[in-house]
């Protein structure tokens, strides 16, 4: 089965030019675009369709609401008082229509509270089994839960961050700093600016989370 | 014994006035303005005079430098290639001369790795005995670890965010969305977007760690 993957567009800093966020689209092999209440703002800054638009729409314009109605836009609308944030409910719809991968861009720069919860569903969208990254211009941050591979990254930056109180046997390979089966904790910066020196670099954990924060310099 | 209170600048976006920062030096009765390496910068856009400037100064321009020095400004500096953020030392130095509190400012808006690292240091000044929060504009973030009464509030917008996988038996008074003792995960978005209802807001917990985000609507 191939990976049904979708974009989402959040209510954060749009940081990609149409042609970008095309690109994107094309390289990824992206099946559905859904833009998440005020994030269709942010798409139709850039002159690009929605296939849905899903939250409580208490951030969308009402111009860009009349004109995706227009469009035949599909809506996914949800009362203003729940118990989720929209971000959480479009993760939803995405783990019900059996989504395997996601997308998820314009998730951060915006409002510190809904970055943070937008970063923590990464691993609500980790724990339901699905891949997930949040990309940005020159970014990409995602979970880690055992190993990964950076193929081809040399001379960017990659940040770590224990998500969990320790993160046990951190093995870094390729990087400035190496490190060899380290125990990294929550609470302190050791994992930050480190930098990709070989054209294959690895990180490696035994147990806990770690969100990677991968940049171009 | 009273209080001594020491004010850290960091490299993130600096949205006070200098008035708006005075004040809060006085409200706040601060003892000592310590800027961190690039901070510095910030300080001085805003006519500010640090106490002492800490850091491995890659980040602080040749121009301030000189300034600072010709001043007798006290630095404290070290090497770049070290296992902490500027922000960690900054924060053992005050655990290294008896501070008790720390006020921490432009946190936010730069580099989101050194943002999360941040936030993350408002564990490690917890686990040490202080009390910390990082403060914006219209912002302020601390940690919870047992139970807060948010005084004289009314109208501002609350948002809980668990650190540890689950915060439990989580009270919520005085706000729209009231909890009674109930679990709150770190992977869901549940703690979002609440808003102080009454002149005396409480929030309690049994276990667990809550950063709270507390923001002038």
């Amino acid at each position: 089965m191939s990976a049904k993957k979708g974009l989402l567009i959040l209510n954060g800093q749009l940081n990609f030019q149409q042609a970008e966020l095309k690109k994107l689209i094309e390289v990824e092999k992206i099946r559905s675009i859904i833009a998440v209440d005020g994030g269709s703002n942010r798409l139709r800054e850039v002159g690009l369709m929605p296939d849905l638009i899903i939250g409580d729409l208490d951030s969308i314009t009402q111009e860009n609401y009349n004109f995706y109605q227009s469009k035949g836009v599909k809506f996914n609308q949800h009362p203003v008082e729940k118990d989720q944030t929209d971000s959480e409910l479009a993760v939803d719809f995405c783990l019900n229509n059996n989504f395997t991968e996601l997308i998820i861009i314009a998730a951060l720069g915006g409002r510190i509270d809904q970055q943070l919860a937008n970063l923590n569903l990464l691993e609500y969208i980790s724990e339901e089994g699905l891949t997930a990254k949040i990309m940005d211009k020159n970014l990409e941050i995602a979970l880690l839960t055992n190993s990964k591979t950076f193929s081809n990254q040399v001379n960017k930056r990659l940040s770590l961050i224990p998500q969990t109180k320790v993160v046990k046997g951190v093995t870094i390979l390729g990087c400035k700093y190496p490190l060899d089966t380290v125990d990294l904790l929550r609470s302190k910066t050791r994992g930050i600016s480190n930098l990709i020196t070989e054209q294959q670099a690895v990180i490696k954990l035994e147990s806990g989370l770690l969100l990677y924060i991968l940049e171009e310099l």
